[in-house]
This record gives structure tokens, C-alpha cells and sequence, in this order.
């Protein structure tokens, strides 16, 4: 079989009428499209002889266009490599858009209309974002260990899967999700987080954030009052902001959200956002009588609760806790997981467990937004838990994380001595490390940038003045000796800072649980 | 090295007290945990061994605990398969939520409050989903010739970059996304959509619906008013439906939007949405006036434009058209396209061509939605271009879906006669078969599909009244010998339909590009 040539082949439209030279058509649309940028230097372009067969020309005209554009400079040839479009286009052509001139016919000049966007936009943007997910020093968050992930394993189950999956696994899913993984979500979760359901209950999203995103546009509108933890989660923050949610902080102390002070601040918000099992960015441990107040407010006012339970796989010799959700006996939580940390962000699973009443519109919201998750990732994963290898892998991460939390809290002691408060950390992937009071986290963070460090400053997790300023500090991927080194080197950079005279006149010392 | 247990491990607390015993606790808690329905009937159990190392206790209580849970049938064991809880739970001890005892103490009895969803979710809810993406009948929507897609090569590829990828694809991307994949889609959108533009105002998306929903978020607010083509693509409404936006239908005639007729109805709208290159989904290309004036009034009236190029790839025989993006020379356009269906729905990659002023406020909603795309199928993906074997696979599905559009309409004409009229097709995945304004086409299509034929009624397009019955016919993914079966069932059915007699009172005829 004759091969298909592999160039893309312009929209060109030929006005074939006597007069109106064909070579001067094909000069002038790659002339204009070059001019323009549309085509890029160094592009490739179509050879003239698979150009004037799509054209259903002779081969003339096309070499006629093209030893002109050669000539002027807008083409290149290279030996074997066919040709391109010069990598420096002649300055003075560089013009109008192709269309700009058919405008300008008979059109009286116009003013310029205005470039709106969403005021749900603006409010998302003055939010501090997720750059730091995006760095790559020692004490990022967020990022597993990914030296350590099975990646054989996993390979393997990516090759069956793509050579058995079919048709099924290519034509369009279910917005909840594959049916088989959302049981085996089912299984898991009902086995170690205590939460109740049917996996009909369970939607396969793109990582947490679009399950929080997903929840604020079904359950919240513009204005809608809720309840978020002060420090807090910011892609909470910024997920329900695109709704235009009325974002309440809420002070946590020792024993997790202060139920009470959220009911005295606003007592009829229409949801709360929580991270009971690990509060972020905190670490404390939502306690019995807290998630008692929390579940009867919310049935008493009928508020949502969106329990949000990240890291819940890695607690380090402390008692387990389940899930708030377990506890719910009025259908008011809706729970969030993810598999970013413990497998790895790139894959961009992660779930949501709806009360039954609800599945049916947060499936159409789904489907509005970008109808169903990707399926190959899908069958790998149910394949990757079915098999055993998740359990295997959560418990080997674990172990791994709990000498590098042990390590981290060692050398912070050892080298930080009455310049770093530890908030002692006994799970997750991450702790959080207060310093003095005059200190600026944000001036800090920075600094400590330039030095291979990214040290997420304490205060992006505020709504409003932080207490206390601090770093929170990854040790997912850090290991034992770039733990040693990075502390080492933020001790002195601290013992040295200028910067750490805040700009502001000095604070008094504050508990860090206060509001 | 000895193989860690694979089963997962409850998170069970124990009191370790005096006069507490633990095999008490431990049967109490599994009891519960199966009563309540969090573990599900034959879900597998651990090892009484395994347990028992977990809990740091001896084998004895844990022995003791499951000896009373089998007896008493929450537990059955299988030879060589372990401990799983029974598929037929005693009946009488299914029971309240493990918290709901406690919630009881000290409570005073409470009026449980209401259940409110957002305003926008129902306003989602209430228009004409896109349940018709599921179906698997003949003339199916949406969907290519999967059996067509060179799996071998795309599995390769796969494969290829499972091994080589690395970290690199595991952990955080860009919200804007792979850089690579970025330049492949500029390089190729230039080429055959003349469009303008650098990678870095390529956002890569989660299919096109994403593409919609994320430019609603950015530009659109609750009440903003939209022109949308009447009829118009489905998928559209509700994406702009979850922002709040008022849908103003425009009708459509011979030359695409009645761009007057919209002024006319809503001067001062903030948007549009249109298919200029090909209408869905009654096919027209929108004529060079048509797409002056529409810019035109943008430009004054300060709106954004939003090009959705889907199907662009395949036109029969006709003279190509570049896109509109590439005429604008004042960045009002933002353009939209999809791999879903020249490659395959499930892939989940779109894109978004942003003007430079707004990729900031993009990328910031993006990573507020769900942060970033899954690496894998971007990396694959843009070997798939670089390679040439895109290319090549657009070129040989253009040659079948060309055959396979001929076939249903030389099928339809010889079968329907007067009973359908064919909006000639010259381009895209389907065609229009519009039926007499006596029949009522949401009944035909529910028929139609009790024979396996899964034909999209034409009224599900649009927003109020139609103009005319008709059905929507997909031919991607039916061969020549479905297509002529289908016909023929069609046909029988509409000929012997009693449904065909609308409830109401008889329409008069319309011209189908009447409002």
C-alpha cells in the first residue's frame, strides 16, 4: 500500500477562474499565513508534490510558489529533511492578520469593546494559589516518594490493560467512573476508613480538586456561606471560590475545627469544609466530641459537610481514626479521597462518596464539565488494587514516611533549637514548623527558594492574618541526607535573615491555636 | 523478603484497659462495621494473623472474636480463599450508624433540615443531557470507528513512554499542560485550521466539554447573556448552564448564525458559542459575511467569541475553510477543539487556544478545577503527531467516513422517500434527516431504540420550540451493512409509527431554518 504522506495539508480554497493565476494563490495564502505566524518558523511544510496532489493541480504552479517563497526567504530547504518555514521570517512583511484587509473594506473605524471576565474568576486569582505544588527543592509538598513506586509493576498492568481493554476502554464512560473500580474504591474505603457505601454511591474524579470543585458547583452558589478551617487547605479555598462561595474562616486548636466558634460566626452556612482525620495544614486529629457537635449542626441547620480526607493512609503509631463520614447517620457528608499521594499526582485519580440523593445530579454536573475520566488509568488501578500490590506499596510508603517524619523532626530539633516550634507530626507526608513571631514566612520562603528549598509559607494557608508565622514542610520525596542538608541549610539562613524583622511592628506572641 | 499481607487493615483503636476485653472490642467492631453495610457482603476480611500483628496482640483474642462472628454468620470462610463477610447478613441486627448510639446521648430530639442543592445544578438538570454519548445502537453520535484505530502502533507508543517517561510523568504538570504536546497542537493548528497563535496560549484539556466549561468559569457569570445557535450542540447548554449564563438562542440558516437577527434579540450579549466550520448539527458552514459581521460586533460589543472546531478534519470534497480564530485580529476568539473523535473518546485530550491577555486567568481557574491533565496520553499523544502516524490515521478516516456518509444517504433516499428529508452532509461524523412536522421526534427516536438504532432527535438541540422534527444520525462508527439494516428498520418504523401523529395539534410545515 502506497504510504500517506504524513505533512498536514493546508485549508487552502483555489479560486480556479481564468485571470486569477493559481501560483500567485498559493503564493500569497503561505506568504500571509508565514507573515502572520499562523505558520511557525522551522514548521515543516507540505512537499509540492503531495500539494499538488491534494490540490488536484499540476506540479508547476506549486514549485512556481515555492521557488518564490525560497527566494524571498520565507522557506527553507534542508537535504533529506524537505522544507520549512526559515527560521527568521523577513522583518518587514510581518503583518496584518489574513483577514484584516477584508475588514478594513467599507467598515467606518469602531471603538474597542471591553474585555470582561467573571467576577468568580477575579476572586479565584486573589486567592494564594498552588505554585508550590510546581517545585522541585527539598520540603515540597504534596509529591510522594516516586523513587519508590513500583513502577514495573505498574508498567506491566498499563500493557495488558492497553492490549486487552478494547473497545470499552475507548469509547465513552460512565461520569461516575468504571464500574469495577468504583467497587474496588468501595471495598477499600469500607474497609480501612469505615465509610459507608454502595458503590453506586462512589464518582471516579480527576484528583481531589476536581471532586471539591465538582461539590461546590452542585451543592453552593454565588454567595453561599462555608465554614473552612483557619489555616486551611488553599486549593479548598480556591475550588470553592470559582462558585463564588462566601469563604467563613473558622479557627482549629488541639482539638480540630471549634465547632462552637463557627456556630457563633455563622450559624446558618450551607456547608464545611474538613480535613478531620489530618487537619491541614495543622495535623491534629479531629476529636470525638468535635465531630459529634460538627454532624448535629449540620443535620440541625441543613448544612453539607465536604470531608476531605487526604493522607489518611500514613499515621505513625498513634491509634487510627475513621472517617467522619462512618459516623453520619443524616446522608449530610460528602467525602473526598485521592490517589495523588499515595500513587502519584500524574495519574489523576481520586474519588467522591455522594449520599444516594445526591448521585443523580452530581452525575449530570459531571457530565457538563467534562463527561467521565479517562478509562485506561481507570483498569490499571482495579488491576493494582485487586492484585494486592496497593496494600503492599501503602505499607512499604508508610514504613518510608515514618522515618523520614522522624528524621525531619530530629534535625529540625537538633539544628533549629528555639527558632522552630516542630507541630509534632504523627501522620501524613508533611509538618509544619512555627517560627517567632517577628518572623515575615512568606519573605522566608522565598529566600529559602533561592537555595534549592521549597518550604510552603504558613500563612498561604490563612483566609485573614495568620497567628503565628511557619513552613510547612514535605518529607514525601525528600530523603534522609537532602533532609539533613535542607535543614542544615534553612537553620542559617534563619540565624542570618534580615528579613526576619517583619515589615510591620512586631506581633505579639500568639498560641498558635488562637484565632 | 517476607510478602507483606496484602489484605487492608481496619482502623480499629483498641482500649487496652483492664475489664475491657479485647476480643469484645474486636467482635463489636466487626459486627458493626457489617451490620451498618461499611464492610460489604463477600468482601474479603484479614487473617486472624495478620490482625493480630497489626493490633500487636496475641492470635488468642482475635481467634475468639471471628470464632463468635462465623457462628453467629457475619463471617464465612471459603478452603484457600480466607475470611469473608457472609453474602446473606442475619437480618434482624442490620442496624444504626456505629456513631448513632452516641449521637443519641444527651441529645434532645432534633428537626432535620433541608437538603438544598445550588440554583445552577437545577438549571443543568433541566436541559437535555447528552445521554445519548452511552448508546450503542446504530448511528450513534460522537463516536469514530474505534475497529479503525491502529491500536498496534498506539500501544507501542504507550509502552514506550511508560518505560522512558520517568518522574517527569508522574509528578505535578502545567495547568496549561505538556509542553511538547503544546507545540505538536499550535504546530498542527496552524497548519490545517489556520490558526494563529504561540504554545503557550494552548491550554490541553480534558476533551472539549472541559474546553466549554472552563471558558463559562473564566468569562461568563450567573445571568450573563450568550447567543447560542439554535439549534445548537447540547453539550454547550450545559456547560454554560453550571456558570449560571441566560442562553439566548439565535437561529441558524443557509449561511450559519443569523448574526442579525442575534444583535437584534441581545445587542449587548458577553458571548457566543458557535461551530463556524461545520454547524451542529444541522452542518453548514458559516459564510465569510456572516463571520465579518459577527466579528465585528464583537469587537464593539466587547464579547467573546467561542469557536468550537469539532470535526473539522473530515470535509468531502469540498473547498476547505480555515478557522475563525485565525481572521480575528482582535483576540475576542476563543477556540476549541477535541481529539475525541478523530482519535478516541476516552483519551479525554481537547484543547483550548486562549488569547495572550487571558492565559493567566485561565490557567488559574484550571488549577482550581482539577490542576492539570494526566501526562501519560499527552506524552503518547504527541509522539502519535511527531510521527507522523496522526496524519496518516486523519487522511485514511476521512476516506472511510466520506464512503460511509454517501452509503447513508443513498440509503436514505432509497428507502425514506418523502418521509425524510436529507440535509446534505459534506462534512463531519453525521447528518440531519429531518421528518414531516406531524411527527414527534423524542417518540420516534425511544422506538427507534428499542430496535437498536440510537438516532439523537433533532429537539434535543434545541433550546426552545424546534422548527422541525428530525433525527441526527451518526455514521462514525456503523459500517455499510449496519447502515443499510438501519435504514430499513427506520424506515418500516416510521411508515407504521402511530407516534408519528404529534400529541398536539398538527405544526404547519416549516422551512427548517425558520426560527
Amino acid at each position: 500500500m502506497k504510504r500517506l504522506s504524513a505533512s498536514f495539508l493546508p485549508p487552502i480554497s483555489l479560486d480556479r477562474a481564468k485571470g486569477h493565476p493559481v501560483y500567485r494563490q498559493l503564493y500569497d495564502w503561505f506568504q500571509r499565513a508565514i507573515a502572520s505566524g499562523q505558520l511557525r518558523p522551522g514548521q515543516r511544510v507540505p512537499s509540492t508534490r503531495a500539494l499538488a496532489a491534494e490540490l488536484n493541480l499540476s506540479r508547476i504552479p506549486v514549485l512556481t510558489a515555492f521557488e518564490q517563497l525560497l527566494a524571498e526567504g520565507y522557506l527553507e530547504t534542508f537535504h533529506g529533511a524537505g522544507t520549512c518555514v526559515a527560521s527568521s521570517i523577513p522583518q518587514e512583511t510581518i503583518g496584518p492578520a489574513p483577514g484584516q484587509s477584508l475588514r478594513k473594506i467599507g467598515q467606518a473605524s469602531q471603538r474597542k469593546g471591553t474585555r470582561k471576565i467573571s467576577r468568580g474568576s477575579r476572586a479565584v486569582k486573589s486567592l494564594a494559589g498552588q505554585a508550590w505544588l510546581k517545585l522541585s527543592g527539598a520540603f515540597r509538598m504534596h509529591l510522594p516518594a516516586l523513587d519508590h513506586f513500583p513502577m514495573e509493576i505498574w508498567s506491566r498492568l498499563v500493557a495488558r490493560n492497553i492490549r486487552k481493554g478494547g473497545k470499552s476502554l475507548m469509547a465513552y464512560g460512565d461520569a461516575m467512573g468504571y464500574a469495577p473500580f468504583r467497587e474496588a474504591i468501595a471495598e477499600y474505603l469500607g474497609a480501612v476508613r469505615a465509610v459507608r457505601c454502595d458503590p453506586s454511591q462512589v464518582m471516579v474524579t480527576t484528583g481531589s480538586q476536581q471532586g471539591l470543585q465538582i461539590s461546590a458547583s452542585v451543592l453552593l452558589g454565588p454567595g453561599a456561606p462555608v465554614w473552612m478551617e483557619e489555616p486551611g487547605y488553599p486549593g479548598a479555598h480556591q475550588a470553592f471560590a470559582t462558585v463564588g462561595v462566601r469563604l467563613i474562616p473558622v479557627p482549629v486548636d488541639g482539638e480540630g475545627l471549634n465547632v462552637a466558634e463557627g456556630i457563633r460566626r455563622c450559624p446558618k452556612a450551607r456547608a464545611v469544609y474538613i480535613t478531620p482525620s489530618h487537619q491541614y495544614p495543622m495535623g491534629m486529629t479531629m476529636s470525638a466530641t468535635r465531630r459529634m457537635q460538627l454532624l448535629n449542626w449540620a443535620s440541625r441547620a441543613g448544612a453539607w459537610i465536604i470531608e476531605d480526607d487526604y493522607d489518611s493512609e500514613y499515621r505513625f503509631g498513634i491509634r487510627p481514626i475513621g472517617s467522619l463520614q462512618g459516623l453520619d447517620s443524616d446522608a449530610r457528608v460528602i467525602y473526598i479521597g485521592t490517589f495523588s499521594k499515595v500513587m502519584f499526582p500524574a495519574l489523576r485519580l481520586g474519588y467522591l462518596v455522594i449520599p444516594e440523593d445526591l448521585v443523580r445530579m452530581f452525575s449530570v454536573i459531571r457530565e457538563a464539565t467534562d463527561i467521565f475520566s479517562s478509562m485506561l488509568y481507570q483498569a490499571v488501578m482495579t488491576d493494582f488494587i485487586k492484585e494486592g500490590h496497593f496494600a503492599r506499596h501503602v505499607r512499604r510508603m508508610r514504613g518510608l514516611y515514618t522515618e523520614r517524619c522522624r528524621a525531619l523532626e530530629e534535625s529540625l530539633r537538633a539544628e533549629m533549637g528555639r527558632l522552630m516550634e516542630v507541630v509534632s507530626a504523627d501522620a501524613g507526608m508533611h509538618l509544619v514548623g512555627l517560627l517567632p513571631s517577628h518572623f515575615h514566612d512568606v519573605a522566608v520562603s522565598q529566600k529559602a527558594a533561592q537555595s534549592g528549598i521549597s518550604a510552603m509559607p504558613l500563612s498561604n494557608c490563612y483566609l485573614k492574618r495568620p497567628s503565628r508565622p511557619g513552613l510547612v514542610l514535605g518529607y514525601g520525596p525528600t530523603d534522609r541526607a537532602q533532609i539533613q542538608d535542607g535543614v542544615r541549610t534553612l537553620s542559617k539562613m534563619l540565624r542570618s535573615a534580615p528579613e526576619s524583622t517583619a515589615p510591620e511592628s512586631a506581633r505579639h506572641i500568639h498560641n498558635h491555636f488562637s484565632d
